[in-house]
């Protein structure tokens, strides 16, 4: 008995956090429909006019939906190896939030505080977070990010300084009548203007303003090379780092592009990208 | 007879669908400069004053522009070696939606679906697409594009469950009351926003959301960075891989800029770009 | 006497036209604080109430600056090698445009046409151009324009062909009623958009037309990458064959920054940027 | 006497300038803290509403945040070795600037010039550039920056004239009836749609001005290109010219990637990065 319960919870687990079953992928693609159709039924029922059409179909399909997820994150807890560190991970936390507020507002009664109960409705989309798991891929562009942590950290710290006399100066300038009422509010124009977002629901109404805001606007201009740069040089330097180790098994040349399958100079075929062992020495003179 | 037949087939060929021929570029020209004028008339005739003045004139124009393209399209089905795979191919398919809005509106009579009958007189300036022809040039960028589009994928990815997430918020914040009238609509602020486009019809009013808006955009604004990264670091690859492969005949030496025309080195002429012979060992040491 | 006119031309020449004597720089620099005086005139001469107070000292000093520049091109016409020549110059040109619309302005009696004499009055302030001739170390950057032209050319016409089918797609969605009067109208809301400027005169209004704008958006967003990707790269091929290029002439290792002036291995002084020879065979291995 | 007065100094001196005592850090938190919290006090302050409330709270913590600003400045002069060196450094101007605004409007009787005591109040929150003394890491954004500062000053030359003309010719082809009320308007317009922020509230009214528009609006998202390139390709280069200079002291195979704390061949632990000495001849072969 407990053997085979052992058995059912290694075989659940192949299937729910496995990728390369066959019934693995079809849970998988199951799961994305199941999230993206919970998406856009809880999208459509914030219309006011669809929500006064079908309001009942849609909490219908809602309960079902949360109770769908409820059985899956109650499976992945049992499935698991250690349920208290999974529940505790990333993953576990956004499946406990994608089925978390449904239970809250059945609970709150709809006399309550109105605020409360729209916040938590509309907190229900936050099982968008459940695609993350999917999108494993990024690795790249995650480790350039933070290799570059530092720098873009650096680099928000200046434009906060920034932002924060550009809008002081833009305050005693123009002043509350044309308005720019508070520091909090000179600042988000500063910001509006900075990134070039440029709304247009606060601008500068005297010349001197308007230099300012030119002056702002060329600043942010320029500035935008910064993190630009930044990013592109880590990335650039990821891939080099990439391509030289990847080498061709016949001819032990090196400089393959990353999503290359046959070898460019004797055509005889590469290791497959997933499962290229990367090695130790490769680049040693 | 049936020999003089499939030569005129073949000279139509090459004055059709070559370039290289003289008749073959003077059609080319002709054909461009059909598309242009035609394109001009269409966008004037869509300005109501003009519209009204010259509306005939207009017609018969349109009429004679149709006729023209029909001619060219049943010409190339007629001299193309295998009709059928040009008639499915892209460009076939474009040369058929270049003429066929304007059948379909003869077909229609007037009294018919108005939205229907303008959606096709629209349609007609799709026969832009005939222009694509002659961008084919664009293979370094394309194959760039192509090259990363893996990365780009998962970059709007994030972007989309970045916006789901940041439009959900400003709903909380904001709500109904300040123009936030559904997620939907708060999703398309969310996008407006992060993308620095900042249209200014939707703006948050509380304090508490311009603040997230202010986040908004200093993350739509160092966001930008990572496809500008990604194309960079592509296109990099792609022209060093390029100038890595050209070799001066005379000293040998690589390194070329790609228009060069001349080695930098010894001053020997370089073999034309178009016609060079990219050598297969080359790098091999 | 036709010796010492030669001599007098010559010397005229060294001094207008040269960069390098003593006299030359200061002619060049009181040159500039002409240029500018004169353009802060032309600009405070637009604005109304400015105008309205010193209308007659600004045509008086107008007057003044035309003699001047009327003096430097006749003189420059005097001592040119070959007058011809650079009267048909890009800065011969430049040097006319700058005094032509004043003189043209006292032609034509105040009664004529006043849009052109409102025209001529505003074209006076293209003599910025003139400041064109002291931008001349712009060598790198027009290469790496110049060097990425075709791909730039190509860019644009993607762009072209998008907009003008966005346009389209907007102006069947939205009609004339939500403010998409006509394609060109259309094309101009698809060209705000997907550069990301956003003026947020014409938005869309129906669901649809939201949809294909954050599309539009997303769309500029992305693209926007690829011109900075192409620029990146040529320049930083540029910047990497002109590093190659300088070499320590002590310990003739290279790879120095461009703007290095001593050695960073051995410490003994590198040949002024300047005068710099570059070397012909220097990556010969 | 003397002495420990010399021992008191050099101990303060080691707490207030030093960064690696215990005490030194704490001293840095602290003002940190302060400088927050103050900045915090300062905004708020310039809310109207909160002004009503809290106008005499807000008055005595400032005064008491002034006060210790001004223990910490008079403590750096007391302690520093060359005091007049402190007193004009860049940290020394900045460290009065945030103590001055406060005693000045307590100097200037309210009934002064309203104006003058507001951008006093406002400038109080300068002292947020007190924070630029923990920014210290950013040498390589400042060295990317600075080595590329001839191209970035042609640049901005390059856009100051490109927008004066666009101004001007928008200016003669919109007029003073459509907004473009004089020529300095016309350019903080060009500057406006150049730099994509698009306040819109200055917009083209004519078919022809919009067409300009489309136009500075093309131009200014494709040179948006050259900074980001100038930037990419200089921070580039100074991490390449980091990367080539880090060597394992066990197996001495470079190319480490700045942040790397093992060697990637051998496993061998690098020198901290803070502590790396960069060999002099290092890449010399």
């Amino acid at each position: 008995m407990s053997f085979s319960n052992e058995n059912l919870k290694h075989q659940l687990y192949v299937i729910i956090f496995g990728t390369h079953t066959k019934a693995g992928k079809i849970f998988d693609i199951a799961l994305i429909i199941a999230i993206f159709t919970s998406l856009i039924v809880l999208v459509l029922s914030s219309i006011p006019s669809f929500d006064a059409k079908w309001r009942e179909e849609f909490k219908l399909i809602e309960y079902g939906f949360t109770a769908l997820f409820t059985i899956e994150y109650l499976t992945r807890l049992y499935c698991s190896p250690k349920p208290s560190a999974y529940a505790k991970s990333f993953y576990g936390v956004i499946d406990l939030v994608a089925i978390l507020p449904t239970y809250l507002v059945i609970l709150f009664p709809s006399a309550s505080l109105v605020g409360v109960v729209r916040a938590l409705r509309v907190m229900r989309i936050f099982r968008i977070l459940k695609l993350v798991r999917y999108l494993q891929d990024s690795n790249l562009l995650l480790r350039s990010l933070l290799g570059a942590r530092r720098k873009i950290i650096i680099f928000f710290s200046t434009v906060a300084i920034l932002v924060t006399i550009l809008g002081s100066f833009i305050y005693i300038i123009e002043g509350p009548e044309n308005g720019f009422t508070s520091i909090p509010q000179s600042i988000y124009w500063a910001i509006v203007t900075i990134t070039t977002v440029g709304y247009g629901d606060v601008v500068p109404q005297t010349t001197l303003g308007k230099g300012l805001a030119a002056l702002t606007m060329l600043l942010g201009y320029s500035i935008l090379a910064v993190p630009t740069g930044i990013i592109t040089a880590e990335l650039h330097q990821e891939m080099s780092a990439h391509r030289a180790l990847v080498k061709c098994p016949n001819c032990s040349l090196a400089g393959h592009e990353s999503d290359a399958l046959f070898c460019k100079y004797c055509g005889s075929e590469l290791a497959d990208p997933d499962k290229r062992v990367v090695p130790v020495n490769t680049t040693k003179t």
